[in-house]
């Protein structure tokens, strides 16, 4: 373990979050509130973070195994910087609740501790809904897209912090791909600010609603989630940008570059769609005695069907008194998540695609003993590694599940409480199913179970094996 | 396909079934109670079957994709003749109940659509149960420990029917193989019959409850299961049995060859009876407010944790009132199962087993890319195709979940009750939770509904690749 290079990166990243708390500074000072709870944090990972980039020199002997180490490091050590604003103000004075808070915003879980958000002064909120819009791209990827880092390590951060089976690069240098990324993010955000502001929505409720869109986070400054608006409009604008903030970002570079064919040939953007069409309409069809006419019925079951796809859990209605088939289709949802490349977490599209078709492969197989086949995707044959790294993903995932979920359980909730929070940590939606309803909050649970929720999120956020690398003893020793 | 051969092999299966039911129509006699609903499916299946095996030349050209064929057909053929006495009797009127009873039987689930058990006469009552023996090592297995087959076809008879990643054959020829396996279970039959006649109980229970435990199936003639003996011993001998059955086979036959060390160093061996181990204490523990004493709570916790992860599904209690916790356990345990080449169902403990060494390997992998690794189980590396088609089969079974899951709620019972219904089914264990707890039933689906839950249970028993291949049409093209 190349100890020098990783707490550089690491002080690197605590230095990016003292800049970027400087935004939320600035809208407690537009809005007149005590600005302290900022300062001292700034102040604070400012100094430890300059003084790690100073002393400790880099070099390039940065591997996978420094990669996954800085990256589940980084994610960790920025929840505790970030929660300082929520503990320091009193807002959320138990370290548990504001690492759980915020923990859930850089994964763009969105899951919530608090009873009463519309009690949060303009600041907080602000950064709580920020943090969001950072964890989604991935803070790493920011770095990279900001700073010099040669290729040789920068390719293994970024094999750990964006999520899916199979990871390319845009373009060959990896900063290139990195600012390439984060331009077409925020280019997205943007456009999504102008609508929702054309709609009549203000400046500041329009970034909070983008911010929790882009990251496909999920926290409003509403009780009501979007569903405060109750506007056909925004429904549609939100609904709408959740859906594409979970589509694979390559597609978009293609589109840029003028291949708009082979986007729209994307398997994955296939499935996708085709899971959001079908559940859409099936729901649509189950709720209809709850909603008047068609298209009130399709608008509310978009709406969270891509609201819980993309594992984004904004909620325009409490889908927790729907009818049982359309919370089961929903909780499904929960597992498969978005598309790989983008800002969506669950299992994504791309790992059940390759799922059911290496079952359908073992059908063949079992049929034919001598035939030799290999799982095909958008055409090309995928690598039998990839194809079994997936399989044991999925494995994985599992494993996390029934691990938390019988951790969680000590709080002696009901098994739907207990089962849809775990997943909804780890598929990093946010909302589950009756206390923990889009209308309920996790703030019940007990402390211990809030944190291991919260590591639940970061596993699940960045894909479980970078988390797990920490508790490995080889992964310290020295090389 | 070859037609001839996999129709004359199911003929011979409908005329073993005959020959069966030759055991409850005597009970029918004893009991004096009406033969004529045994008389008459003896003489359908006997015509039927014997048609079939006279006229329907047989040859060697079996393979293994008519081994799938043959193995899921006779299963839906046996369930649908086995379920005759139960309609023409009278007591189970409708088809879907029937078949959902009879399909319940055969594959060891247990799960019941009578509300009413004790109501059956005892004719009907021992066939339900000793639908269970038969189910338990597959009938398939039966015929070949009493049928001249030849060594080629029935490897893949045995390679469908039997349960487990990886299947080995005892000894060199088939039929010997098969012919073993089913001395070692009417042994170990007979022991528990007679341990339980020496506690008191009567030889009709005593056999009912005994083909339950054999097939790890579940059938009570009580409606209180075997908590309605309330006895401490009965629990202790059916707990321990329950458990002896969900050990894989090849173990008691190193046994009996006197190869004991190598048996008792089974990895699967060590992790199924630490999954009881644990599960016992924590339950336990965990149920203490509800029974008096340390000894109570452990006798009650065993039992259910055997009976669960054994897929048998006894109860000595309502385990649907225990903390949410306990609850959790038994549903983890439910999807465990039990051992591999056991008559246990659920995905089976080896599969547990590679699922998480493949985990650790693919994080060793990642830490050291260029080391190549294989999973080893009972210190030998395992084939990387087994340890796929272990992992492809762990996706293929949560696949089969969710499709079921979600048909499931189209009757609108709660998520619990709807989960765990196709749990209980697809892993062979009977009771779920809530509705279809301990002392509930299957009864208020609806009948689609039933007829789903119905081939959940034989994809379940028959490791779901034989189900499905009945349904692609490549199947059944000629060769």
């Amino acid at each position: 373990m190349n100890y020098k290079a990783v707490f550089n990166i690491v002080a690197r990243i605590l230095l990016v979050e003292a800049a970027l708390m400087m935004l939320p500074l600035i809208v407690c000072i537009l809005y007149q509130e005590d600005p302290v709870c900022f300062l001292i944090p700034i102040i604070l990972l400012g100094l430890i973070g300059g003084f790690g980039t100073l002393t400790l020199k880099t070099d390039d002997k940065i591997y996978s195994r420094e990669g996954f180490v800085i990256v589940a490091l980084s994610w960790i050590l920025m929840s505790v910087g970030g929660c300082l604003p929520f503990m320091i103000s009193g807002y959320i004075p138990s370290f548990a609740d504001a690492f759980f808070e915020t923990v859930s915003g850089f994964t763009t879980t969105g899951a919530s501790i608090l009873t009463d958000v519309e009690a949060l002064p303009q600041g907080l909120l602000f950064w709580r809904s920020f943090t969001h819009w950072i964890g989604g791209m991935g803070v790493l990827v920011f770095i990279m897209a900001i700073m010099p880092l040669t290729g040789i390590r920068s390719v293994h951060l970024m094999r750990a912090e964006v999520p899916g089976p199979t990871k390319s690069k845009l373009v060959p240098r990896m900063k290139d791909t990195a600012s390439l990324l984060y331009r077409i993010y925020i280019a997205m955000t943007l456009i999504e600010i102008v609508l929702l502001m054309l709609g009549g929505m203000n400046l500041f409720d329009a970034l909070i609603n983008s911010f929790g869109t882009a990251g496909t986070g999920g926290f409003s400054n509403k009780a009501l989630s979007v569903g405060a608006y109750d506007s056909a409009y925004f429904d549609i604008v939100i609904g709408v940008f959740m859906m594409l903030f979970g589509i694979n970002f390559n597609l978009y570079y293609l589109i840029l570059i003028g291949n708009v064919k082979t986007a729209l040939k994307s398997e994955e953007l296939h499935w996708y769609l085709g899971f959001i069409g079908i559940s859409t309409v099936v729901i649509a069809i189950n709720i209809s005695g709850i909603f008047d006419g068609a298209a009130q019925c399709l608008r509310y079951a978009f709406f969270q069907v891509s609201s819980i796809i993309t594992t984004t859990g904004y909620a325009t209605t409490d889908f927790n008194t729907w009818p049982t088939l359309s919370k089961a289709i929903l909780v499904m949802l929960m597992v498969v998540g978005g598309c790989a490349g983008s800002t969506g977490g669950g299992v994504k599209v791309s790992r059940v695609i390759i799922g059911c078709k290496s079952i359908v492969r073992e059908m063949r197989r079992l049929l034919h003993p001598r035939a030799v086949e290999s799982v095909r995707l958008d055409g090309s044959p995928i690598d039998k590694r990839d194809a079994h790294a997936a399989m044991i993903f999925l494995s994985a995932f599992f494993c996390l599940f029934a691990v938390l979920f019988l951790f969680t359980t000590i709080d002696g909730y009901d098994l739907t409480t207990s089962a849809t929070a775990v997943l909804a940590c780890i598929s990093n939606i946010g909302p589950g199913l009756e206390l923990v309803g889009p209308m309920g909050s996790f703030a019940g649970f007990s402390d211990p179970v809030k944190i291991a929720l919260s590591f639940g999120m970061l596993f699940g956020r960045l894909e479980i094996f970078p988390m797990m690398m920490l508790f490995v003893p080889s992964t310290w020793r020295r090389t």
